[in-house]
């Protein structure tokens, strides 16, 4: 198409300027202390069922998290995470594929981020659009559900990628779906090579306790908040 | 963000470009008497398979299909359903979200299209994106897998409601993954009033007659094909 250079090039300012507001947001998110996660899957991964669950264990373990949840519609994600009693709210896209920096900074206002440890962002269930929005996280969890098929790491190559660490979900329907997992793992490292990947199922609880170990100590590391300055 | 109008408006010029290529594209394929379909969904509903099992099942009534299949990289699907024997090709979007008008025409060219009766276009596994972009087809058939959750025509209205079609995939999965069907096909109707609903297994072969008798009177009905001078 002849508009395609002009496009590439609004584009080009459009992720700049995220990656400028994204820089802004680590800066701030460090300084209070909360280590920041953006989970990116396909639609119905099952990206708010492991959350649901994440966020219960780690109030038991004392760890003091808060979520985002991205959707294009609806609220009802953050109803379901409401639930666990952590600090939830909803960011509606109004139609948009993914979620931006400016999307995250505006709903994080008016929340004392010094009474957080960890941030969960749940982002818009699409394995394409996100890989190029940066939200200021420190890690970016993809997430691959059994049922979606093994080679999905090497049809969507630019997110996998993108992705620090790989979060396999729905581990109980593996057998149902005849799921060949080894080539799940071999399809992961070959566009991402050493990442480290959980198996999970929320359902049954498989693998939770090494996810949430993780969780644990990464946000035990986290950069040590600096002094009250900072913000 | 201060880019977003213009954004808003290259976009805009880039959409009715494509609209005006599809309607071209639709005009050219009903001059052959092809009948189109356009399939859409999440990644890992399915489409490869219930495609493969759709067109072997089409071959054997004496149907004349083909096939053009979208992915962000690989040419696994392609592989999958050239075993079919049917004539297939593979568009490679080089990282782009959405299959567009202009995609179609380029990757069908040097085809007889009066060889065929019935073109499937497999877009890219994206519930957002491919909502916006006529493809020349004659039906935009939305497909769900019950391993997604049944709320997913609620939170992706936009393309659901573009649809004019929907087909629920792995239907011997939702015992094991507790799918409320009634709530599915609630939700289905409450975004698209009406929508006409297939329930498939391509794994058992249920509902696929009713499927494939659904394809054989709807490419029987198409515009006939006009004078040899359509071209």
């Amino acid at each position: 198409m002849t508009t395609t250079p002009r496009v590439l090039e609004i584009r080009q300012k459009v992720l700049s300027k995220n990656d400028e507001l994204a820089r802004g947001l680590r800066d701030r998110l460090h300084a209070h202390g909360v280590f920041t996660l953006n989970f990116v899957s396909s639609p119905g991964t099952g990206k708010t069922r492991l959350l649901e669950e994440t966020l219960g264990r780690l109030v038991a373990r004392g760890v003091k998290p808060a979520a985002l949840v991205g959707d294009l519609a609806t609220d009802n994600d953050a109803q379901r995470l409401m639930r666990s009693g952590v600090p939830v709210r909803q960011i509606t896209t109004a139609g948009r594929c993914h979620l931006e920096a400016e999307m995250i900074a505006t709903h994080l206002e008016g929340w004392d981020l010094g009474q957080f440890d960890i941030l969960f962002i749940e982002n818009v269930g699409n394995l394409v659009c996100p890989s190029s929005y940066d939200l200021g996280e420190d890690l970016r969890v993809v997430m691959l559900s059994v049922t979606e098929g093994e080679d999905k790491p090497l049809k969507y190559p630019s997110l996998f990628n993108s992705a620090d660490l790989a979060v396999i979900t729905k581990l109980d329907l593996a057998e149902a779906c005849e799921t060949d997992m080894a080539a799940m793992h071999q399809n992961l490292q070959a566009i991402r090579p050493g990442i480290r990947v959980f198996e999970t199922s929320a359902k049954t609880g498989a693998g939770m306790d090494e996810w949430i170990a993780f969780l644990v100590e990464q946000q035990r590391i986290r950069p040590a908040a600096p002094e009250a300055t900072a913000e």
